[in-house]
């Protein structure tokens, strides 16, 4: 009898690293289990990528999570605080950006916990990248460590497991890869980005700003592949330059 | 000048434990800022007494927070399956009960974490019991012991803070407890314990089952300490027997 396919769960906000991600677990041989979470964010734009990628990827399931974080205040991705542009990279390094959700990252992947230990399913997916978000406290490979700890103990998986390999692993294939690299393994699997969001602060259109941090980045990502980023833009920035 | 009072978030079902831990909270000098979830639980009456708790101890600050864990299924709590009733605490110990929900505490010391870092606080209380809850994974010391250390690793107050003492701490006083001793500790710092709700299946007037395990347990800390529990039953199973 053929071994049944590993479920997975991935965490999917319809950007460029989440896309990315989700692609790569599926190349991998899981049968994706894609999670969203609308929590407030200016963008709606968000959550009508999200479900454009898992339909794309014929996802097993696909579950948009409401959440509200705008009761504690304190971010500009949920609408306290002006979204920074034209920050140069220097710019950017070192410190924790206003974009920063307190906890996200903690949460979101709490609501991956519980549904991995409904489903089962012993795999969950993050797009977290350490290298072009370092001010993240929440995209660190030791914060994703001491996570996966914590999870083998608060859940069934962790209890009734009798084996290390029961247990819940937290997969992060995009923590040390630079945002062109991200790029081009994405296109390596057939991914389609002018489908994907990335954008901090968007048109309601879904016409990204060219400016912010992300645009920022992800349009060095494309250039540095000798190509245009084929998502809708108001303006760019010159990334070549 | 004096020294401000350290703020504090203390995770509030309205319960036995919760409303103890609070007290204790206040009592250890901190200012509370209470935090109640509304997670598809069948019981709305645990959310009235949170905010009569609330009001009664003065916090600060009470939020509640809309959370839907029902779209994950698997759990009595949340509506899937029934509440076991007239278990003995043999048939109690050692296993998982179904009125277990996948993740719960995760998810709510994150929403925990996310106020902390905004206020900011860098103390949480949470009245986990790890001696009359031994089958819930997520109340036992090694676990919150993993979720500081991942806490720690997860937000500003990990990253800026320089010195250890100003992480997060999370306070479990009550976790090795029996309920007779909090039942105590409670009455010593003046709780009226009419006012708290812990029946896994109270009726829609609040009135507590009095068979379920949460009873059980709760009616034998009232009579260990020879006393009737004051709050409201539809029947009571026989504690002293």
């Amino acid at each position: 009898m053929p071994k049944p396919t590993p479920k997975a769960i991935v965490l999917l906000s319809g950007g460029l690293d989440s896309t990315t991600t989700l692609a790569i677990a599926r190349d991998q041989g899981f049968d994706v289990h894609a999670m969203t979470f609308r929590y407030g964010q200016r963008h709606e734009v968000e959550i009508e990528a999200a479900r454009r990628v898992a339909k794309r990827f014929e996802v097993r399931d696909h579950v948009v999570v409401e959440i509200d974080l705008r009761v504690f205040g304190g971010s500009a991705l949920t609408g306290d605080l002006d979204v920074p542009k034209g920050r140069s990279e220097e710019e950017m390094a070192g410190r924790i950006p206003v974009t920063y959700v307190p906890a996200r990252n903690t949460i979101f992947l709490s609501y991956a916990l519980a549904w991995a230990e409904v489903l089962p399913a012993a795999d969950v997916f993050i797009g977290v990248n350490a290298v072009d978000y370092s001010g993240y406290p929440d995209c660190r490979p030791e914060f994703i460590a001491a996570y996966q700890r914590m999870a083998n103990l608060a859940t069934r998986l962790g209890v009734e497991g009798q084996e290390a390999e029961d247990g819940l692993t937290i997969h992060t294939p995009l923590s040390a890869l630079s945002k062109a690299e991200i790029v081009r393994w994405g296109l390596q699997l057939g991914i389609d980005y002018s489908q994907t969001t990335t954008c901090y602060d968007p048109s309601p259109e879904g016409a990204a700003c060219g400016e912010c941090d992300a645009c920022v980045l992800r349009l060095r990502g494309f250039a540095e592949n000798g190509m245009d980023d084929p998502a809708s833009y108001r303006q760019r920035s010159s990334p070549l330059t």
